[in-house]
């Protein structure tokens, strides 16, 4: 006797049947083809990495989530015993050398130091790949993911940030869904702990500002004493972060708050630029808002950063980003300055989803079922579908002589609009019975007519 | 000082550029399309699975070339030192529960299994993904690569097969790579052993016979020897596979050769069958070769099955597939019987390489690159490069106030056609100076003469 397994998918991890699939791959076109207009140039990397290439990158956090892959064959050879009485930790470079895909920037940079005297800059890539983490699975997140990225690397110009802001505005234009787009510098950041004197705080100061939103202000407050900063000066942010005012009056504000502070000026200047460029390029830019809170974590970022969200929804940060300088320095080439920006394609979906964004997609991919009384029928059915097909029509045959009504409840049951029937007149005449399965109507059509009708 | 590395693949993986993407593409579109008109629907499964649903289905081999993924966290914890003295084999269940899609159809098979309440049945089922295999790398050889396959399930009707083929012609006329299909019954070899006295060595058979287009006949027959065939039972294969006709003529050889032979006559009446039907299924089906000498290896086929071959190059088969009955009963869903074609993606990509079939494919995803001479220009030339975009003309923003001639040689080296210069004269008028850049024309344009040349 066989063994019969319960089957189930590995834990935190999906299937995408028909209709998911229906709905992913219209929020992937509509990206895809904004970053064709873009010029962003599409590239794939494999979803193995050599661990050295990912390890370090993401903290030490990230190592930990990281999928480790067993060595193939005897995976043990190089590992001693006193490896596996130390653990867990010392044992696993003996046994594992490769990793999977954590996320699609890391690889990217590896991808752009191989490929340095090939390209040509600025880059304009775009990456649109699985990855896979070791995260404790829960409601909307997942060990595998989609993400979505474009990146313009090789470039200083903030030409190049306001170009990305355009492509956030196009996409969402096109999916239908409201958003923000919130901007900040990470300079001018830098700026306001230098103007605090607390220069040296930087990042628990990013850290701890990242989690305003969910955590609030005395959460916030309390982390950042801990972590170094004195009353005084967090009475200062305090002020600082209950500002508010229009994009040009924050500017104002915060210009005269960094009076003589060169690297926190820098940063206004920057903002003030992408802004002046971005009021005139062509879309309604009321949703893009400047906000000295924004502090995006623990990252790579060194100029602007931003994050858009959905106006209808608290869902958090459906799309991040950011200047980066030196991503590609642990792969040999430095002084490589990019942008990029990143699509949250599974909560884009999640989104629109709650709030009904999806259009009507067909669920079936056939739009017509031929089906038939006999065996010459049959014949004269996979004959039709085939011209069908050659029209643009996607088509299916039914597989069996059987009652007629049971082609009927397949097509139903599937969704298909129409169902073509082959019985002896038609053979004898060369035509059609069309059942359209939505009014019932029916019709007797030659195979010319049968194409103009439901093209 | 930051340590360097010189970074690298992981071995027996590939980087695609936007060169290599854009040829993949092309293939891959030409498939999707195809599946669509044929109603087949796509879903996706994820990369990582259970090992017990990989485990045991590929093959003693196929369990060692699968991937493993090492549990989370201290993945040690279950495991005893005398698990690790006892050797990798012993100490792997307990430090790895996971491993990677090894081909797209077990993870099909669990797919189905599990969802049977919601498939309306026959499913036509279309899945391109990359699988993993822990096999030594060599020329044309990959530890990922994508598959690419379409199945009907849920019907034993011939119907489907005979969509299969129809499928297979539909592609590779679109793809313009002239292939031949060659066709066998695995019910045709199970009645040849039996002829023969054999029936208990159908396994080895069909693993021997499976090479011999590599090996030759006499490689062959010591193997169906050395595996307990007797002389007078290679004899008679030999003369068996030494005839040659047209497919009438190997059915009606074949057809006395299994006289009173029930398993063999059935599998030559679907031949016939199959035949009959796709003669009429509207394309020229003279590449269709019934050829009782293929057998598909060690494999779940219990019917037709079939393998395409590139007529122009020695290149082994680049599709494949069949029809099976047992595919979902590992998963507790018996009876299940569907018939299934696997396109080997990466090797008709490397067939149509080496034949020269792609066509030219702009190599850019940009059609024009905006330049400009100051920073008034800089905001125009991003506004009319957001119009262009809204008409459906892929564009590209200059980053930098430079010499003309700079963002000239950028094209060229990115090979983007058109240059759209706005100088101070057009931004005055409104216009764009249009610099083609393959026989260095110039024009100047308004904005919808712009979008009228170009498009």
């Amino acid at each position: 006797m066989k063994v019969i397994q319960k089957p189930n998918n590995a834990r935190g991890t999906r299937d995408f049947g028909p209709k998911e699939m229906a709905l992913r791959n219209h929020v992937f076109s509509i990206i895809k083809k904004q970053f064709e207009a873009f010029g962003f140039q599409a590239i794939e990397t494999p979803a193995m990495e050599n661990l050295n290439v990912l390890t370090g990158k993401y903290g030490e956090e990230g190592d930990q989530l990281l999928f480790k892959i067993l060595n193939s064959g005897d995976y043990l050879s190089k590992a001693e015993s006193s490896d596996f009485i130390a653990g867990s930790k010392v044992l696993m470079p003996k046994i594992s050398e490769k990793g999977l895909r954590y996320d699609l920037t890391v690889p990217f940079a590896r991808f752009v130091a191989m490929n340095r005297n090939e390209i040509a800059f600025p880059f304009r890539r775009s990456q649109i790949q699985p990855v896979w983490r070791a995260d404790r699975p829960q409601k909307g997140r997942y060990r595998e993911f989609y993400q979505c990225d474009a990146d313009i690397i090789g470039s200083d110009s903030l030409v190049n940030e306001t170009e990305l802001i355009a492509l956030f505005q196009s996409i969402f234009q096109a999916l239908g869904l409201k958003t923000n787009l919130i901007i900040n510098s990470r300079k001018i950041l830098t700026g306001i702990v230098d103007a605090l004197g607390a220069a040296e705080l930087f990042i628990p100061f990013a850290v701890a500002i990242d989690k305003l939103d969910k955590v609030g202000w005395e959460a916030v407050a309390s982390e950042l004493q801990s972590n170094g900063f004195n009353l005084n000066q967090t009475e200062s942010l305090k002020r600082l972060f209950q500002f508010e005012g229009d994009n040009k009056a924050k500017i104002q504000f915060l210009s005269d708050f960094l009076a003589g502070n060169t690297v926190g000026q820098e940063g206004l200047k920057e903002i003030n630029t992408v802004l002046t460029h971005t009021a005139l390029n062509g879309f309604d830019n009321s949703n893009v808002i400047f906000d000295f809170k924004l502090a995006r974590g623990l990252s790579y970022y060194t100029g602007l950063i931003y994050e858009g969200k959905a106006c209808d929804l608290p869902f958090g940060s459906i799309v991040g980003g950011g200047r980066y300088d030196n991503l590609t320095e642990a792969f040999g080439l430095p002084n490589m300055s990019g942008v990029g920006i990143s699509f949250g394609i599974e909560r884009i979906i999640d989104v629109m989803r709650e709030l009904n964004l999806f259009p009507e997609i067909q669920l079936s991919a056939s739009k017509i079922l031929m089906t038939y009384f006999d065996e010459i029928g049959q014949s004269v059915a996979i004959r039709i579908s085939n011209e069908l097909r050659k029209n643009g029509i996607a088509s299916e045959v039914y597989p069996d002589i059987a009652k007629i009504k049971k082609s009927f409840e397949f097509a139903d049951k599937k969704g298909i609009p129409f169902v073509g029937v082959i019985g002896e007149q038609e053979i004898k005449d060369g035509t059609v019975t069309l059942k359209n399965m939505k009014n019932g109507e029916q019709n007797l059509l030659s195979i010319s007519g049968l194409v103009q009708s439901i093209i």
